[in-house]
């Protein structure tokens, strides 16, 4: 994706996608494609542009914020690939499928750095040749790790933090220091089966098909806005063990293609939902 | 399915497959398709065969009888189509769906009346010249309408209460009186979105996939075993009416699907959960 | 959906969103939603646009010629519901699909006719109170046969016809005559298993997933536009008639989704391929 | 899967299951779980027995030979691990995807060694400490490099070659030497898109629904004994490269799917179909 991407959101009112494109038309560029929704409910307007051309950055963004209402949320997104730190714990799927992405060029970011309460995935980290920060848990306090996590991550310049299976619960204060910012794997189909061992209570109650979801978190245990989900059926003969093994491809894959999705500036939060073009 | 079906559940212990295969060798039957299965928490077991054969039914079951275990449930079934009763309440999908399916001989059962709590569905179930009776719950207690639904149930010789759409609430004395003989439709993907309104709580959620789940019905509100579940995508420019209408589709999928397992003997209830042989 | 729907196809060049939403807004027109694609291997533009608003529809038309290059295809849609003639043959689950959703008016269309080369379905046609026309291809050759279908159908006003389980080969001649307008249900998943017998064909295969297809037709037998597929897992135990049963819910489906993409001007033709817009 | 597996196939005949789990029963081992079938078509029996016990292998083996018909395939599976060699050219997404597994104990195999026409993935082994053979096909021919290769392949014990993108045909005669022991990964949705550029086919086609096959390999180009396959959406909008990029997804889950089936012995071949019992 090396075309500009061009982020809009408004109220919504009557001719905001004639005027948005008059400018790029009259900038002398060109729209490769072209998402809009409006969200009669909260009365929002959301559009997405990619677009080519030759243009000032500065100047274009004015010739938006001059076209569109005042409490406009304009952004032409920067060109430069954004930088990612990962949080995990000691499963390792989430994390080397990430990993491996980034190494094969198949993930649009660079990942700066892997933290973990244990130093389990240190090899793996070490072995993709990424700087892995221990920040262990042990005989502190909740507070005082999130301090230490909070440490650990001012040394690095990075525009999302990836919870790849990283298995403690932030406090509201963390999360509210990087609003939409953290990305969640949840290995359950949300709202079903909130909190922990998803796997085992899905085997509890004996469904028919078990799930995961990638969402944003917020203040609420596994109720930020949902991202991406996914699918698979198990049936009777599959204990809670084999539906974690079984669930754990479809994890991995949920939490890498909500990434790309966000990475390529495709999701908007709106309220507790999200928007997103593709 | 023209074959014979035998059931049988009992505590799990060594040599349950060779005793049972081998009384219907003896028999001089021929298995045309077995499937067993051990719950290792419960310590159960269940199989369930299909066998041809030229056969007395009584002599054959107490061949069983003295094969297997004492506590054993053996069950060699009917070969008669079974008969079901439908229930529903406005909407029209389900229950055309099972019209449709047993006037086109699709439905391994005999249809032998509708039962409503309005007479909206009248025209529908005339048109398949399937009995309608109308019970109306207006002015009337919870536990008088369901004295009445059951005298009208009582006209009939059915084996199982389907509810189709069915919007009424059963108390546990209701279900009791016919436990694991129904089966309801609830249109969300179980354990998400219990209760009222599900696409509207889906809608609300932001979640990127809708379902179905069809269940035996037990005391507890969306909470019997699960016989079958199915799901769609859906994303941020649906509404909450439109997750609905194409969760329909879904649904009448789901309960035809599990109507014909539990027809074809292929469900066995384990505890909260079920057991699927297909 | 009660919104105008303007559709727009021509060769690619700059500007032409910022043209086209203009018209509208200089027309006090409110856009609701809007779609848009380029296909860069062929250089043409594709735009859907839901909109609302008070307008003189011819007015409105040739402000749009006036505003985009002279190639452009411009259609601001009719609202009124579109009409179909149904053709089949002796299967009635695709028939009866439509013919049911017309009934509860969950078919953006009014089913004009039903024609069949045999009579076996008129008992569903007329429960539905359609029109049913048999014509018999017995003793005639193909073109006798295709001249009296044609016949049949001039005396219905029409927009598509849509071959529900038509289980005839249409002669090109027959095909040019209706161009974009002609939708079939194949029973496989396209481009495998073109022709006759495709679920024995996939039996043979061995195939673990089975499908449908719907396509507009054109002078190549199974080779038209896909508009839509779906697909259900099968396995080695399935026969050939069991993919057949399981696959008649799929066609169903398929034809039903494919039409209404198509009711609701969803759908483009691109060289062999479709542009869909949902 | 720690338990012993007993595999069976036969002429169909009465009391098949009996005798072969009499024979466990008599030898005091308990079957965990069981699958038989048979295609009638080709009267033939299959049965896969997962049970525990303390037994000695030559003589329960031959207690079944005793019990079974002369012309049984009679085996009881080894539980070491098997050992396999993948063979890849330039593409690193199956192989990396079945390295990490191994690497992660998530294969039920050892990884023996990787033979590429390519130097290019030798990166990929080293850094998963596999054996990498590069056996050029520069300035030679086919059947000098299949020589080559088959050398390469002498040099280590195996129980299966993987080609994991392995982008050259092999000739009927490597194909025979290894007999069932080849398994592919096709990047399509087989039998649709056969030999070169699937994915540039499915594109021009304008199919809506993409997959990938796997499959052992026979004398027939692409049309071996299908083991899996799996599919995903695609729009107009995709691109032939994009597809591509998403179908890489699905291609290593299937073929990673594909040989756990294989290396759990849940496999048989039928002809040119498989019998899966999972």
């Amino acid at each position: 994706m090396s075309e500009n991407v061009l982020l809009i959101e408004c109220k919504d009112e009557k001719g905001l996608i004639s005027r948005a494109t008059g400018v790029l038309y009259d900038s002398d560029c060109n729209i490769i494609s072209n998402g809009e929704f409006v969200d009669r409910e909260r009365n929002r307007f959301f559009m997405r542009t990619e677009f080519s051309g030759d243009f000032q950055k500065e100047k274009l963004q004015s010739k938006f914020e001059k076209a569109l209402p005042d409490d406009s949320i304009i952004r032409i997104a920067d060109k430069e690939k954004k930088k990612i730190v990962i949080m995990a714990t000691k499963e390792h799927h989430c994390l080397a499928e990430l990993l491996y992405r980034y190494v094969y060029k198949e993930l649009n970011a660079s990942v700066v750095a892997v933290i973990s309460n244990y130093d389990k995935l240190k090899p793996l980290a070490d072995n993709f040749k990424i700087p892995f920060v221990h920040v262990s848990h042990d005989g502190i306090s909740r507070s005082e790790h999130e301090d230490a996590v909070c440490k650990a991550l001012n040394a690095y310049d990075f525009d999302y933090i990836i919870l790849a299976k990283y298995m403690r619960i932030l406090s509201p204060e963390f999360v509210m220091k990087y609003r939409n910012k953290i990305l969640n794997i949840h290995h359950s189909f949300l709202p079903a089966f909130i909190g922990a061992n998803p796997y085992r209570q899905a085997y509890e109650r004996g469904v028919k098909i078990i799930g995961a979801t990638a969402h944003f978190v917020n203040e609420n245990l596994d109720a930020g806005p949902i991202i991406s989900q996914s699918v698979i059926p198990v049936n009777h003969a599959d204990s809670a063990d084999e539906m974690c093994r079984a669930g754990r491809d479809v994890e991995r894959l949920v939490l890498a293609n909500a990434l790309n999705l966000v990475l390529e500036d495709r999701v908007f939060v709106n309220g507790g939902k999200t928007v997103i073009f593709n």
